[in-house]
């Protein structure tokens, strides 16, 4: 048995080597590749996606975890070997049902229908995209073809993503969320709204780096196994548990836009970053499923970074660092500026509250289009009427409207956004319970420290990776299943207090 | 046949992808790579480097070349696809004679080797060093063994670097090299030496940069498929045809330092650069030899970027970005400070006329080991013999004596010295035939132009890539065989002018 989970182990570490070269590549593509190396990249990574593919799927892999059934028996179920042999075989399950030269085809194809959305969006040019898209559409209906038996034909999709969950759940969770987010959105921006003005000022870029790169190494993010970088659009990668990166991007003009996304970043990089060690090279040194990801970077971004408490430490230190533009402007009148509710038109600029409405509007289409109700033709007509009718906004073009989000352009439509709410609901619940634990959380954030916090995270959800599914995790930190009432709560007590509702 | 060489062509981009997404992880190492990331980088590089050398070696690779034979009898030799099956074939059947497992152990014993190596030079520590070199020398042994009816054992090594040459090939025009060095290196060194104390002042290494990057954009680097960065040791490194990169490293007390590695680099990469697009993802889309790349950096560094035309176009333009180091500097004191001739100990740090000499100390010794007439016991002593004989200098310690250069605690020890001096000898020789070709090519460089010179030197050696060898080459352009004349005539000449010889 030993020597069978070696072999599986060895197996995996190939594997696993391939696929980070890949996030290399990637990651290189999109910070410092010059144009000229574009075509040979989309080639290079498609290979090396489709050897990874040929190698976990291989079925020596199949006959392993066949033969070490017994010995995963044998263990506890949140054994870390019980746990390897059972993720392991859910993934080996999930991709030998996908040959090698589709992976290989979708991959290339979303390479160069990237490459050409960096064009189209300043262009404005959705007719460009449309073919790209009907194809794209075509692929993300036989990936999840080769899923048979599905309810909907996006739950494979949405499994890729947040295993366990299915359309109809999500659906059910947003419109829960839904009723409760359109009365607090109406009684918010029926208020006069707050004033942004101090945001917007010239904040030049060095500087914003700095003070956010102090913030995010106050938080915990460990510079000596990780890196950030600009890039147009902000993410974070993972060549292995020694060297997680994340990269931002600024905007002059903008505080917000490049010190939020750097918080947010670092809320996912701290995640991986904290993974058990003893589960590098394996499927369970990974974030365990979108939503779960998107709740570390959404706490560390929003419960944490836009909250008073945070300010009142920091507030000072940005005001040390822009002395011109923050001297005269109140810390009252700052942090309302960074919790400014407003309907709008691009998701990743909106606030708290409205932005799981931009999420729903991207989901039910990503739904109608997989169910063939919606053409990709009638796409930026749909989307526009969406936006009218759910946040009574209108784009003046595509370029902020339905071109605005690189996800489609880059990989499949379906399965890319739930994970943006779940995890903003999981971030109230695990918050929640990681306030019960410690009441004093608060008062130590006030003072710009976050051990304790980052200490709870690290022992209840970083350390364990893929180990345990959402639900699970969900199940053992708060004892029940997923429920939207401390996200809910935490958003009425916040806004409550900022709008005087 | 139309078929098989399409199925070779696959096959081989599959190889070529392999070999290059590694060229990614290790330009990413020296650049940008957090130390955490150090562990399992050397293991992806390990597992890209065995992929590649297993697919390149299957048999199926072996039976489409036999296949293909007649095929290529029936083409010119000098056509793209009988080029391409002949070098391939010739790189088969090179390594499919050594077993994958034994490049495996070999790559890491030279990862550990390299490591121990940055920890032992500035601790000038060579015991540390000795059995690690033992097992090296006893590897390169090993390695040459498996190819047997050599005449020398450095014969097969160095046939990996310059293909077609032999030591005894090597030790002819190294001797009547050495013959018309040393009484030219007497001549000068018994001239007072330059005063090259213009060089060593503050020197801001952004202005660096942008000097250095305005000279090699005018060269005709192209920065849409390249760009430069920073590491301790500069490097040319190519992802594809598109983006062949470059490092270089700035010393702000020493203008010299980054300037001439830029440009030198600068000329390794405009090889890859202009070799023919068709070939790209085959083996023939590289530089030919050790020899022939050396001798394209050469050119651009010292025969261009020392030249006294060249500082009269561009000095002008250094005195502008540096008014109050240059301001009171005549053009011909910074001429000769850039050309100062001296005996010293550190062969990246030599001038052009003795560099030459620090490499034939480096060649005899490698053969001397390969044969067993010297021991690594005996290694240091055997180096500062060979310095006080050769140089006439002592260095006071290992550091600046037999640890300073990388090759031999990186790779195996055989085959990494003689390119650096074949590489000066071809530069002046192909320099000569541009010269008979287009004669106003120095007139040009004078006002700043290098169309003329880069034209020629795209259309006779870059296009061609690996298409012929090194001797082919040379016998294409010139006419004959390799021959020192031409380098050491200009050696003379230029130096004869400086010192008033």
């Amino acid at each position: 048995m030993e020597a069978k989970l070696q072999e599986l182990k060895n197996r995996l570490a190939e594997v696993d080597d391939l696929g980070h070269a890949n996030a290399v590549l990637a990651w290189d593509q999109q910070t410092y590749m010059p144009p000229g190396g574009a075509a040979a990249r989309g080639r290079q990574m498609a290979t090396l996606s489709r050897l990874a593919h040929e190698k976990f799927t291989d079925p020596a892999i199949g006959r392993l975890l066949d033969d070490l059934r017994p010995y995963e028996e044998s263990l506890p179920y949140d054994s870390d070997d019980a746990s390897l042999i059972r993720v392991t075989r859910r993934q080996y399950e999930r991709d030998t049902k996908v040959p090698a030269e589709f992976v290989g085809a979708l991959n290339e194809h979303a390479a160069i229908t990237y490459q050409a959305w960096t064009e189209a969006r300043p262009a404005n040019n959705f007719m460009q995209m449309r073919p790209m898209l009907e194809t794209t559409l075509d692929y993300s209906r036989r990936l999840a073809d080769y899923f048979p038996g599905y309810d909907h034909i996006a739950d494979p999709l949405i499994d890729f993503a947040d295993y366990g969950m299915k359309a109809a759940d999500v659906r059910r969770v947003f419109t829960e969320l839904r009723e409760q987010l359109v009365p607090l959105v109406r009684a918010i921006t029926s208020q006069p709204p707050a004033d942004d003005s101090c945001l917007k000022q010239h904040y030049p870029e060095a500087l914003q780096r700095q003070f956010g790169e102090e913030v995010i190494r106050a938080f915990g993010y460990d510079f000596n196994r990780g890196r950030q970088d600009k890039t147009h659009h902000p993410f974070m990668t993972k060549f292995s548990l020694g060297d997680v990166r994340i990269t931002t991007r600024f905007n002059e003009n903008d505080l917000g836009d490049g010190l939020f996304s750097t918080l947010h970043e670092s809320g996912h990089a701290m995640y991986e970053q904290g993974i058990n060690p003893a589960y590098e090279a394996t499927p369970l040194a990974d974030g365990t499923s979108a939503g779960v990801h998107e709740s570390q970077s959404r706490t560390w971004e929003n419960i944490v970074g836009r909250s008073r408490g945070f300010w009142e430490h920091f507030y000072p230190r940005l005001q040390q660092i822009f002395p011109d533009q923050l001297r005269n402007v109140p810390l009252d009148t700052f942090y309302r500026a960074i919790n400014k509710v407003q309907r709008s038109l691009i998701r990743v600029d909106a606030d708290e509250v409205t932005y799981n409405l931009h999420v729903m509007i991207r989901f039910d289409i990503e739904l109608q289009l997989l169910e063939g109700t919606l053409t990709i033709r009638d796409l930026p007509e749909a989307w526009h009427a969406r936006y009218e009718s759910d946040l009574g906004v209108t784009a003046p073009d595509d370029r902020d409207g339905v071109l605005q989000d690189v996800h489609w352009y880059g990989g499949i439509i379906g399965g890319a956004f739930q994970g943006y709410t779940l995890g903003n609901i999981m971030s109230g619940l695990f918050y929640d319970a990681a306030l019960k634990a410690h009441p004093n959380i608060p008062a130590e954030i006030a003072q710009g420290k976050f051990g304790t916090l980052h200490g709870w995270l690290r022992e209840n959800i970083y350390q364990h990776g893929a180990k345990f599914t959402a639900s699970e995790l969900i199940e053992r930190v708060t004892g029940g299943p997923l429920r939207i009432e401390p996200y809910i709560t935490y958003l009425k007590t916040k806004y409550g207090d900022l709008y005087n509702l």
